[in-house]
């Protein structure tokens, strides 16, 4: 299967390297200098200790023209109207499918716009960390959750998904219920975390930032009007109890002077709260917060 | 004057020390230890690069027995219980006056049983810090204002204050709204620095944060009820202008692992949110997240 793979980032990279054991992979990139960097040199993955490599092809990302069975499009949000600008230029019918691997919800009114056979969204749970322009470090192996946002086929992502049998997928039936339950997760621990300096786990062990987090999910679960709280909640912290030892995407973009992710994640929670007419004091003071960081560039 | 300084934090020897150039001045400190170190080798305070050096008296806490004509109490507010009771059983009738320099307002309910000829309370606007159990360094020259809370008298307060040229005090009429300014202070500024990990002055400089400050300060003023909203507001920003490179007393506990005093500042604004029935959940929130950091220790 021919793929395009649109973004250099962690989890394109990440992406790129397991679909190009079994796959043609095409890589479109920001810079030059990534791209080159690829072509000559291959890609690396890091698990632990070992160091894997291999042969990949890449270009700079206005070369993407719509020629391959599948593109898939690993951009952080806040990046994506712009290349969604991009797909619609050059390939303003596309006969092959789209997948996108962003989080929140922020970005569907974009994707929305576009015209392919299929669009599928996912939800990654992988831990992945970008060392160099061609070197990725796997941090932790989960599984992406994949399902039709738009179309009525769920064949490509199937054939891609089919021989990976080391990195796994599933398939989902309903995309709203599947990127809602990660936002959930994101809004209430990725904040938290970034503010407070902490690993995921010690929102569980300390009672206090338990507390804590108790009243701030309930506030943002009332803004998404969320169906089934006490599972919801129970999702959430099975996630700090399985992540204990990580520190969040936001904690390391805000102490790498990155900007975050919070747009797509609060920002969508802060619209929700609009529309359902909910107060929502604790998710826009996390929201000022961030951004407050942001600011800063993660100084002190 | 004969004065009894109860307290051997940084407030109670930088008050002893100054009080010592010209009243006779005991010291009634927590530890053996300290009051023999300050017995047997004076006392220093450090003004920059200058250090000076004062001979004072010291015993342990439990020898006061009420035969000063002021007894000033420079303790935590953390530890205000215990030493009013014993205030209470070794002078169950004072005949003298009582000064309280603690931080917040929920102190008042527990000086407020004490029988005493005067008491007094005041607002401490210096920076001191303690480098060692003798050793005070000032770090900022301010101005302590005082008031009347119980009793018909000003003057041991003035007594006491009146010889010091170059430690300045005030006088005010109303010990409740002196107290209540600090607190509005101390409620936005030290929770907020503590958990952002950031000096005073970043409150104004960074938009965001100004702009979540503003949100907290509505939703705390709205609890304590206060009647000028705007220049309280204007005041904390003044003191934010005029700190601004300070690092505030919470964020220095913080950092160096010891209690905070979130208990007398925002656990008070709490109080009255519950009496003045109004809904509080940034403060309940900051709250959380301190008591939530002493829990930690201030590690990461």
């Amino acid at each position: 299967m021919n793929i395009a793979m649109i973004g250099g980032g962690s989890i394109g990279l990440l992406f790129g390297y397991y679909l190009s054991e079994v796959h043609n992979v095409n890589f479109y990139v920001r810079t030059h200098e990534q791209a080159e960097k690829i072509m000559n040199s291959g890609l690396f993955l890091q698990k632990g200790k070992k160091m894997e490599h291999i042969q990949a092809k890449a270009n700079a990302l206005p070369e993407w023209s719509g020629d391959e069975d599948l593109t898939i499009v690993a951009v952080k949000q806040y990046h994506l109207p712009e290349v969604v600008n991009l797909l619609k230029s050059n390939a303003p019918e596309y006969s092959g499918s789209f997948l996108f691997l962003q989080n929140g919800m922020g970005h569907l009114k974009w994707i929305n716009q576009l015209k392919a056979d299929n669009v599928y969204v996912g939800s990654v749970e992988h831990g992945a960390y970008r060392t160099d322009a061609n070197i990725v470090r796997q941090t932790g192996l989960g599984r992406t959750k994949l399902a039709l946002f738009k179309g009525s086929s769920l064949s490509a992502a199937m054939e891609m998904a089919k021989p990976l049998t080391q990195f796994p997928f599933s398939f989902e039936d309903d995309y709203y219920e599947m990127l809602l339950n990660k936002l959930v997760v994101n809004s209430v621990v990725n904040p938290l975390t970034a503010i407070l300096r902490i690993p995921n786990g010690e929102l569980l062990a300390n009672p206090f930032y338990h507390s804590f987090m108790k009243d701030y999910f309930s506030e943002i679960s009332a803004c998404l009007d969320l169906k089934n709280k006490e599972k919801s909640f129970a999702n959430v912290e099975e996630v700090c109890k399985k992540t204990a030892e990580n520190r969040s995407s936001m904690l390391k973009d805000i102490e790498e002077n990155r900007q975050t992710e919070i747009d797509a994640i609060l920002g969508f929670v802060l619209e929700k709260a609009k529309e359902n007419k909910k107060d929502a004091p604790l998710t826009a003071g996390f929201y000022q917060l961030i951004k407050g960081k942001e600011y800063k560039g993660g100084e002190e």
